[in-house]
């Protein structure tokens, strides 16, 4: 049974390949009556491209997604939404000599042993390109949300061992300042100094992303198993390159002491129930607390590396494969800022449809 | 729409309240034809409620499950294997007290924003005795996923502080000679210390759990949502308690270098295709590569600690929450090792069946 | 893929065998704060066994379900409803006869292409005994949809051939003034004829269900796939010996001229728009219209005749089946009107919270 | 929550409405390794389209789908597949006059209850150009359930009154010398003079479609609820106009003895287990026996008359709708013949791969 739909009732299935006709993707179940501006789909679209020239590879497709369906005089209709970006730039002569060979760290084996026969043109379905049809549908889903109040944010808070700690809160200009969507200047200039540095050695780096959603009901989240913090953490994991989620203190949590960690309830000077401290970022029992939910994601280094590697062919002889000669991004994190915002806001989207079913 | 499944193919559901009238699941999908022994679900069952009886509640009810469908001489059938666990020691009183206030660190709240109306009595749904269904459906699990050649196996590999690293291997002989399931005999007595320490001061330990899965094929694992990580991930997180996730150096993979974290493909002498790092943990673009999985979970220390705490009650006033007398575990790690297990069989034995439509 | 669930959020599983330790069923969906009338549930369940003693089987189970979980203080709490009513006549030696035979018109061919091993006795998993636990899950649901204002009514509309057309509107009371539940007192005379010519023959008969669904907001079901005729479809076809499914004109419908067919829309005197004629069934485009839906279900006669079969045994030998001193219904219709209203209540009730997401 | 996706296993998602952009579908979980021949698609969209000029619409649009992804070299990959047709020939004026005006047996009225804002342009999404998408999927599932074995066939039994009973067997050839699809010549004159009756008084004709899908193994199926006949039901009710089904003898099953029903079991000279007479319609206890499943499906009159007619506006006033001069079919059920199929083939599909974890 195949995994290319992610979410029950706001449900996004993404499809294509990165060097095939086109990608895209189909929500259904985006409620009727939302007024899309196409605009901000745009700008994710963008913010999932640009870095500087330097350190991102120089493919940048003319990634317009042309709307097929299911908005009607600017607004859903409740009917599908369906949307499609064609390639362009399709390079995939560079590929060809990798028709045969396994590349360390990519899933050319594993696809290879699952299915026999796969498009490998380019990593096919698991280039990182898919994620251009989950920034679409996400940007469709934070449209939705806000109208419920909830807003995500998303931010680089490691980059090559230089790291920030904690949720903040930070500003989204400050954000946005920097060109490696690290709202803190001098780490900023710390994490570009890593990229420098491997770049010139032709290696890669990895790093994390920290996000906030702010604006949430309490009561979010379907326990036992489908659990706020168990859809945010599978919606993060199926991010390429994504090895670990952690929700408020996550692992650190692990070594501290339930005195310390309590989050404790008080009332504020309306009467309303609040908590002061945020060490379960933003969930209890497998539900959102109103609290802002805050986790992180913590991705591995791109795996193509500038370099002969000694690796093996489909028929189990040794080979080398060659990338000195590739374009490949140093570091992915501050393009895949705008994913794990789209996948966040794709979870809230459907929670929120998901709670309407609680009470009668 | 509720959450209380977990599965697609081989579907988990359970049911039942902490002080109602009981709990248990239904497996819908188990294939026909294994043979169940039922010493083995009892086995697990048990390893869910010791440790010592110091530090863990003295609450030891009879869990010995009844079967009531889906197993007809000894065999499963197809048809829904359906279990149940009667509650004997219901001690509500100790929770009446409870009824109108919020605890701390529990689902207390949220579950009320949420549902309005739900069993509050010793946390309901939301009271870890829920994992005693999933314990069982996880057993039944690993007599299926042995039948492909696949085992489970988790250890405590961190409680307040005191940590081992990596994924051994452990001898299954060395994690259960341990009372606290740690394979380090002076990581345990270290551990043993804390936990007194912890429990004399009437506080909690949080802690990790670490697993590894082996002799599973490549191919597991349905990309692009439902990667193998990602499911592991989700499996994990909806255990209550857990506040992060990790596979394959996790968050480490952060700070190293494209060229460190490589799993490099090089051949057996006899041919065949393998790596001989695992920095990755067992998965390629979402999908197994037949190496070992490696994954860990992150536990936030118990919320209950002995200790007088100021809260708020449903109506919004102030109040006090005594739990200096309740009977609470100062860390449950080695009673959740059971359970990590039993999610990761599940979802095993779940994407062991996906797998079997991925070609003709 | 098994498919012992029901519904999308509504959602309904069962599990449990005819001659095992008992059956049930888990509702997971069920919206908190419904207040679950339990005498509701043992009315259908008592109008699912009682027809006249001589023209049903003597085989009257205490029947009264344990609920399990999901109800606290006498209404739904959000989580799973599971409730189990055990066997307790068990008569397995009449079927041991049968271990090695097949039986026309049973599973138990088909069930042993398939599972290779299941439990045979007394039909096992595909016995109609099953069906106790749809109208436990049905009486629930109905008290769901009540709230919506909707209500479910089914009666015998045909059996062995005497038949009375068309939706009436037939009053409950007159319904259940016939011990075949057929409103028309004349009819009930004559299908009570052909009962007898039947049983004394040591034939059985087969018949027609009719329903009316009122009640109801014009909006449930979702196309184009999901429509609300589709999934009462699937719901009536599901029910053992269930062999045709219509709504509104059915396949009358097929002979009629468009101008016939036709419901044309009016102004009813308030205002509000109608339409006098009701061809359709209450459905346009997949979606309720707020008239009745109205459908039929058609049975085939009951398998089993007091008779002696040439038939095979699992070996493929030629055997004999011996079913002259069995005790089978000569024809089940009135006790599967309850189960046709249950079925229909639970789609009602799924499409109902299923609605609450197809607007903003 | 939506229901625009179909199957459980072999998904099938459509999206598209009839004068937007265009239409298409997905399709994941299709197996790897299937050769796709694009002209067996090409070859069922014609047929959709193509009877007499007279009798059907003369919008023929260039249906050539464009194959988005999920092939590679001619061959299935495992990944979805994506398909698009643009809509070429959108003659919306004629739909601008229906803007506020709702037409009888349209979903004009049912969905504006439902989502408040839809694109009502020529039927918008609950248009048949639909099932166009459906068929596209069909032709690929076709393809699948070749390499099992099994073939769908289905032709018109029925047309205005006209019938012919059973299920032949009908030769293909027989049925596609008829440009009406129905394999008796003699029953072929009769209809085409009742559409040319209907054709002349601008009125409009349903009828009645029959199929066949043989080569099936027995244990297709997945009770108690996902039973073949139940998916096959709901997968016909969810085709447009369709109001009515029946699997084997259907509803005259009802008028039937239990003796007169029954299929026995008996031995071929080979050994093998078979049943002479086929009653069930192929498939007992919800699972395929293997014999021939055999079924109808009823079509209601085409909704738009060629006459003048009383209806309501949006706002609750009274409104005439004139579609004397719209271009409309007299009778769909030659088009909907190979919707028919490609339905029946998604099914098969789908309980193929579901049919691959019965057993261990």
């Amino acid at each position: 049974m195949s995994g290319n739909t992610f979410g029950k009732l706001f449900r996004v299935t993404t499809f294509g390949e990165s060097h095939g006709v086109g990608l895209g993707g189909v929500i259904d179940g985006c409620p009727a009556g939302i007024t899309i501006d196409r605009s901000l789909i745009k700008h994710d679209l963008l913010k999932r491209k640009a870095t500087t020239a330097l350190h991102s590879t120089t493919r940048f497709e003319d990634d317009e997604p042309e709307i097929i369906s299911g908005i009607f005089e600017g607004r859903s209709t409740g009917s599908p939404i369906a949307f499609f970006i064609r390639n362009r730039d399709q390079d995939t002569k560079s590929y060809v000599d990798l028709k045969n060979k396994y590349r360390p760290g990519h899933g050319d084996f594993s696809w290879d042993m699952k299915y026999k026969h796969f498009d490998y043109r380019g990593g096919g379905r698991y280039s990182a390109r898919e994620t251009a049809a989950r920034v679409v549908a996400g940007a469709i889903a934070k449209q939705f949300i806000m109208h419920e109040g909830a807003t995500v944010k998303a931010w680089v808070s490691g980059i090559g061992g230089v790291n920030i700690e904690g949720y903040g809160p930070f500003l989204r200009s400050d954000i946005e300042d920097s060109h490696l969507l690290c709202p803190d200047k001098e780490a900023t200039m710390k994490m570009q100094e890593r990229i420098k540095d491997a770049a010139d050695s032709g290696d890669t780096l990895g790093g994390v992303i920290s996000a906030t959603i702010s604006g949430i009901d309490a009561g979010l989240g379907e326990p036992v198993f489908d659990k706020i913090e168990a859809e945010l953490a599978k919606a993060m994991m199926s991010i390429p390159s994504v090895k670990a989620f952690a929700i408020g203190e996550g692992f650190n949590a692990a070594n501290m002491l339930g005195s310390e960690h309590s989050d404790n309830f008080t009332l504020c000077d309306d009467g309303e129930i609040t908590m002061k401290t945020n060490s379960a970022g933003g969930t209890l029992g497998g539900i959102s607390t109103g609290n802002n939910i805050n986790f992180k994601v913590g991705f591995k280094p791109v795996s193509s590396t500038k370099s002969i590697k000694q690796s093996v062919t489909k028929k189990g002889e040794p080979a080398i494969i060659d990338l000195t000669a590739g374009r490949h991004d140093v570091c992915v994190l501050p393009r895949a800022v705008v994913v794990v915002e789209a996948m966040a806001a794709i979870v809230i989207a459907d929670m929120t449809l998901r709670n309407r079913s609680a009470r009668l």
